[in-house]
């Protein structure tokens, strides 16, 4: 046979297996050496660190792709990206990191020669170092490899829009195991071949998890292969131990799967703007896990098994044939042989290194701010829903955003979509539907609602594929928007926790990592209108979640009306490595604030809404004019639906208790509550005492777990004044007036609580309490014969 | 043809289309009428409801699927429940009870009558009613439909250690683009045919979501069986839409799967403990979308079109021709035909219907309570490590409690099961496997750990899977136990949500529920013990989430040492309808109470640790007897490693500043720290007063998010001198006890707190905390220099 029957050459062959062997050479000497990095002396347990803390197991085969990678790379000047889905795989990226020299462009002090390859090992796990994780701190990377099964999703998301851009995603056996990633192989069915790039899937298939062997290893051939047909994909298959034989292999099997990505993107390239849903490649590969570690360890199997997933040599100290046995392994690799005598790798390794941003350490897909373009934003003024008066006329304030957000499709045609669980024209944001259609790349019937290959909203029934796309869009420099029930965004907590951590250690510790484009949350259809949705879809606690994570990177708006979300939506849009989380209503709702008014409201973000407040106007009572400014209550509410029913209190008093001087405060960003110490946007003490006095009641309507105010404020000097309403886990499929009302926080029950709190409504609040609670006698006689709200509560006579 | 060559005799047929229409026309009823349940009346608006809130679409194929079960039941005599995935068809199920009599039995107010019909369409979606979707208040429920994804998992945990078991699990399409649906396929690797029970699942493809098409049902067949048998199953296929054909069809794929569930079992169980994992069957059911309904209403097709997904018919007011095609629609049904003039449904629907606990309505399987069996547990003091003087010793407090829990597994052989995602070992309670192995199906390998078919770990790399398994699990009354990496727990937030407020409704409302088994987690491999992994594994935010659900079911438990942990978990493992979340490290830690001591301790959750404090001891210094109770400072510890930081600031103090009188505080009930009227285990006022004293200043340190103390403390008198230190969103890969110090959580930090904060203390404040500083200073540069934690902190002096 000649050997042109053999995808390698012999001086390719040799290319690859240095890399290799170099790769996984450094990736040993970073789990285990403090010292003595090119084993210049003999190894001693001083060369070797006290803890050792690593995953061995699955970076010998990241390095084989890796290296494969970089052959077609070179190649065909592929624009292309890796995803290490397997977790703890750090070393392996650093290391090739390292080889192609992308690591010591941004890591100057690792350099590529001995000094530098001894800090390179010294910092892996070491306090002050780097995660045994790919990491935000890993060149080329966009996937924290900590939680499992987000590398998929996180790859499609990538590649939207991204015509030219191959993202090569290793899956690890274990995180296919998990639901997220399970789901994530139909993301095929969204990926357009024409202007979206292609995603490469490396099924790595190395049989074991931490103890266990990993289901998709256990399954007979013909399943495993029907599965991924299934999935809509063609696996090509490559499996064995014999490096040699695996290279050629895999080489076979890369340059097939290269060929048939590029004539897919031809085929549907040349064919119009309507293509078929192409079978995309994929590769599943299978190879020893811990493959050319050391075959035994103590007379026990390791390499091949689930013994080599961390360590697979330990107890140095007290084994001295352990330290012996580390030497043999990193010998194995013939170091002499890959690395000159400064320590930097040796030509031949450098031939097989893309070159500049090809490199897939320097790829700038992988630091997507370097990426980013601004956002083209029409003004959000124009959207304005006018408001003669507050509270006369009704809008759906999400209905009023889905035309602004429309018309961001219109201008920002290549790098902003939408994301949603299928709820985008249930949420009201159909006018998006006036410009652009669904991302569909599956069958289209007859009667289909917008649906096409180029469509710019992505939905489909996994919160966790629209945050995973949506983290993957953002990270490679682009713009998003994800619309979700409120109650069901807590799916996606840990993938939100995960980003935020991300967010945090590159905002504030990698500088070389350029902002991104904020991460923008609308949750809506939220807890106080469910209509048929019951208790099971009431949860306001993603706030919650959301406060506890690092402040400088958290941001919270409840904008009460349509015209405060256009303006919060606005700032969103434009903000920079950021978490916003919008709560905003769908439903008909009063509006307060003309688009002046919602402008100024939301520069500061809180203030007292004069027009509502009377502690200005009757000041001049029987407390003088020295309390003039001060109220008798102060009303404080965040969210529409209290703001509603806060302000209808408010009405209720100024008939019933007309001398009562009421302050209300609106609050958008919640933020505004912590101390400015805590939080960028937080209140200075002295703004806040302004708004909230030092002394007086403060009755705070909040749109969720009312403790989490106190959470926020509980520093504040008149904390002790505070009473918060909120949602206390009350509810059931009822009106929207009767939830407000099962959870105390309606307009008849605020009533009775500011006469509570007023020292000087005592003599009267015995019979203004019992007129409160005869009108919810009346709203539940009238709800349990009718099924709706009482007129008079729809229809609410404003006094202003 | 003969007769013979069709499933159904002409008399079957006409049982199960008459049970069909009864039960469509029962599920229109609810979603339409407040009024005229049997149509004697002409239709007229003040029949129909005001706000018409339900599900149509999936409902139909509900009650076909139904209708086609009781079929086989009845005729076989099986055990079988049925688990409705798609959220909102609630009204099938319960028009499917009502027909078969279980409903009237748990609701005897909406009894088989005219009257009883009117109550059954009246309550749904309305206020005080029952919500549109499978709640906890369907009879034959364990599922609530208000979330998706998460019917097939709960359908395995239901027949596991149930070998007669059958779940009919019905699969909505769109709930099947969910990532825990998808991962959920792969049960079957879990499943032990010959102790465990079988699940049918029935995907059912009508085509819809609430918008969109789902990709499921937009593959090509080839690849939807590709799918299905590489998942491991052998589908049968059912696809049309004339109601007596798919009636023929649909009863031929019942029987066939139905006779092949019976041939696994016997085959795997005549053939011993060691069974081949089968190929099970499923089948695939392809319906219109809203089948029977309108075909089309103003011109739009509707029937077999995501307009049919909720109420195809509405604008009653407005568009009196809605009023006459719902009537023309009910009366489609022949309701003549099958209901008698009293309202009750005719001997033929009857016929269908099984009898007493097989009807799926009152099989006792899906109200677990009824079928709970005690745990039979050792005495858990059995298990105590000897303490004889405080931080003496080291024990790893999760590897006592596997001591423990595997004996539980000795003493519980077919109702008790450990679940965790591949952490079992990692989280160090291997000695469950001294008595048994991982559950495991898929191929087995020579030197596989602990594997077998009938292993009661349950270990899967999805957290998803876990949650879901047990809850099944739980909700047909058996018992179980869940470890998870505290960090990643979030993963399965929202689903806890749905669990808890399932307790929460079951437990307040629904006395027929009988009370079920705790849902048990145990958080280990916590936030401050990370070693190897880094910044993202850190997140002690699920007691957060925890918290914030209804108080009467949520337990939180922080024991600091293995004594406290086995009182604490034997408790929770007695305890019934709440969620018990523990959190404990799994590393070598010190141990402080002996088994009586911990005993004692548990039992209050809260208690002053004496041999740690000396404010009863020397009180009787320059403040004179009467403030001989009083301390200079309380320091309260909640939490294994800041009660370790604790102590060891307190040991300090004892140096640097003997004179000063510390009270220790240790909280193991985190709950108690709320007042009494919002938690079950809350302190009083006065309990928490003589405690934490009415002014002295509070020195908390806590496992967790800081603000969560003041959130459950704000309402206590001396909250304003309470400090809290706790986790920060600090950290990286580095030491155990640079850990705490990145997060000022450490001993050196505490006791410059307690300097700040003890007027007596003004004067050598500035030494003690420059010499903290110090210490602070010397530890970074020992870590730097040496990578792990100085010998002095590791091995601490303790002064009792």
């Amino acid at each position: 046979m000649s050997n042109n029957a053999l995808p390698l050459s012999a001086v390719e062959l040799g290319r690859i297996d240095a890399w290799w062997r170099a790769a996984n050479y450094l990736s040993v000497g970073q789990i285990y050496l403090l010292d003595n990095p090119l084993l210049k002396a003999p190894l001693c347990l001083e060369h070797i660190k006290p803890r050792l803390l690593g995953h061995w197991g699955t970076t010998p085969g990241l390095n084989f792709i890796y290296a494969h990678m970089n052959r077609v790379i070179r190649r065909d000047d592929l624009d292309m990206i890796y995803l290490a889905g397997p977790g703890h795989g750090g070393p392996a990226l650093v290391a090739s990191t390292w080889l192609e020299g992308s690591y010591s462009e941004f890591y100057p002090n690792v350099s590529r020669d001995e000094e530098g390859m001894r800090r390179l090992f010294r910092q892996f796990s070491f306090p002050g170092g780097i995660p045994s994780h790919v990491a935000p701190e890993t060149p080329g990377s966009i996937h924290e490899g900590g939680e499992l099964g987000y590398a998929l999703v996180h790859a499609y998301g990538a590649v939207f829009d991204n015509p030219e851009l191959i993202a090569c995603c290793v899956v690890g056996d274990g995180e296919a195991e998990t639901g997220p990633l399970a789901a994530a192989w139909h993301s095929n069915k969204f990926l357009n071949p024409v202007t979206d790039g292609a995603v490469l899937p490396i099924l790595h298939l190395n049989g074991y998890k931490i103890a266990n062997p990993a289901v998709l290893a256990r399954i007979s051939h013909e399943e495993l292969e029907q599965l991924f047909r299934g999935y809509g994909y063609t696996p090509y298959f490559v499996a064995g131990d014999d490096p040699a034989q695996m290279h050629q292999d895999m080489a076979a099997a890369v340059d097939a799967v290269v060929a048939e990505i590029r004539t897919i993107q031809r085929t549907a390239r040349a064919g119009g703007s309507d293509p078929l849903r192409p079978r995309w490649p994929m590769i599943i590969l299978r190879s020893p896990k811990g493959w050319t570690g050391p075959r035994s360890v103590d007379g026990k199997q390791t390499e091949g098994s689930w013994r080599s997933h961390q360590v697979p040599l330990s107890d140095m100290a007290s084994k001295p044939e352990h330290v012996r046995l580390l030497q043999d392994w990193m010998e194995s690799y013939r170091p002499g042989e890959l690395f000159d005598a400064a320590g930097a790798p040796v030509a031949e390794i450098a031939a097989l290194a893309p070159v500049g941003e090809r490199r897939m350490g320097a790829n700038p897909h992988a630091n997507g701010g370097l990426r980013l373009r601004e956002l083209r934003l029409p003004d959000y003024r124009d959207y304005a829903v006018a408001v003669a008066r507050p509270g006369q006329d009704d809008a759906e304030a999400t209905r009023v955003l889905g035309s602004f957000l429309r018309d961001v499709i219109v201008h920002n045609p290549d790098n902003f979509r939408v994301f949603g669980p299928d709820e985008t024209a249930s949420n009201r944001l159909g006018a998006l539907f006036e410009v652009t259609d669904r991302a569909w790349m599956a069958e289209r019937l007859e009667g289909d609602d917008h649906l096409a290959p180029d469509g710019r909203v992505m939905e489909v029934l996994s919160e966790h594929l629209c945050q995973g796309w949506l983290e993957g869009y953002l990270l490679t420099g682009r713009h998003g928007f994800f619309s979700c029930y409120e109650a069901f965004i807590h799916i996606i907590d840990s993938m939100f926790n995960q980003h935020a951590k991300w967010l945090k250690v590159t905002s504030r510790e990698i500088p070389w990592r350029r902002p991104i484009a904020s991460l923008n949350y609308l949750l809506t259809s939220h807890v106080w209108r469910q209509d048929h949705n019951g208790f099971s879809h009431q949860d306001p606690g993603f706030i919650d979640h959301v406060v506890n994570k690092k402040a400088d990177i958290i941001r919270v708006y409840l904008p009460p009306d349509a015209n405060t979300l256009l303006a919060v939506a606005d700032h969103c849009l434009r903000s920079r490595n950021d978490i916003n989380v919008i709560v905003a209503g769908k439903q008909p709702a009063p509006q307060w604030l003309s688009m002046d008014a919602a402008v100024k409201h939301c520069s500061t973000g809180i203030g007292i809404w004069e027009w509502a407040s009377n502690d200005w106007q009757n000041g001049g009572g029987e407390a003088g004019v020295d309390q003039a400014s001060e109220p008798d209550i102060v009303m404080a509410c965040c969210g529409d639906v209290p703001t509603l029913e806060t302000l209808a209190a408010v009405a209720l008093l100024r008939e019933l208790a007309p001398d009562l001087r009421v302050r209300v405060i609106n609050v958008v960003d919640l933020m505004t509550l912590q101390p400015r110490e805590e939080h960028p946007h937080g209140l200075t003490d002295k703004d806040f005492d302004a708004l909230f006095t030092r002394d007086r009641p403060i009755l705070f309507a909040y749109h969720g777990y009312p403790w989490l105010i106190h959470r926020l404020a509980y520093r504040r000097s008149n904390h002790a004044n505070l009473h918060v309403r909120g949602y206390k886990e009350e509810g059931t499929t009822t009106t929207p007036f009767d939830m407000v009302v099962l959870n105390d926080l309606d307009r008849f029950h605020l009533v009775s609580d500011v006469m509570d709190r007023v020292p000087k409504m005592r003599a009267r609040a015995p019979h203004i309490k019992q007129a409160m609670r005869d009108r919810l006698v009346e709203h539940k006689e009238y709800i349990e014969r009718h099924g709706e709200d009482m007129p008079a509560i729809r229809d609410w006579k404003w006094p202003w």
